[in-house]
């Protein structure tokens, strides 16, 4: 039932989606015995015009 | 004052979120006694190829 | 699937916690068709020293 | 390493968004002391037809 | 309507935390020309066993 | 600067929730190419009073 999200600055690939929802996964199953078919992942694309660190966004970022 | 987060994944047609976050706000209102006007709900879409359950998207379920 | 956080100020009893749950799960089985077992809800207590409206905190509120 | 999260209704500028996460970061370092690097701001953009306040969406209202 | 959600380390003060959302909400008021009432801030305080960065827990850092 | 969110009923250990953390962020490492230091991962126990799967809180099933 564990429920993981993740935020992201866009621009993965799908291929490296489907790596990381498994990669996820496997690392709750083996630290906390959960069924795999209880672990839910949610993927959230940040774009870099919506993210800011230091008070500056990251699309203005030289 | 309660708000809500609903996360789904995309496809639910504009009617039916309508009627969703009516319904969502009327179980509080009933519930908690809330008045209406102090509920908000928010409807997350999220893409088949950004949710994942047993380690794999549900884009890339058969 | 779809998932449901509900944040709220703290001061709810069980009671209302467990007819708020049933009543939400029913809200989205109603006008989107899932079935009750794929609905999950999360409730968050929020003190009133941790949520402010109009930048004032509801514990300062007189 | 404090994180903020806005939620707001879409329709914001550019502009608006660079000036608002630097007054938020601003905001945090005035208050708490953080170094304004260790200060994250995301930002998401909710569409009128997936926000409510008492059961009707924003894009419903008049 | 904007909401925001802030998640830091526990042990800011009580007072620290009035400062923090006073000057959070005039932040939104003064860049996106909300009116104060319509802002909400809820904090999270995270422990410091419940947050890691670089695969570590703070409570295990030095 | 991938931000991780877990939600799970409470219950883990302390000794679990260090693995937990590892092991994820060695999962963000190897799949997605981030440096460690990037990657916060947050915990969140959340009661069995406080969740519920269809429409049942996990405190009340047997």
């Amino acid at each position: 039932m564990p429920t993981l999200r993740v935020e992201m600055l866009e621009g993965r690939s799908p291929e490296q989606k489907q790596k990381l929802v498994a990669a996820l996964t496997q690392a709750v199953v083996d630290t906390l015995g959960s069924k795999p078919e209880t672990v839910d992942v949610l993927l959230f694309d940040v774009p870099r015009s919506h993210w800011s660190t230091g008070g500056v966004l990251w699309s203005e970022k030289k």
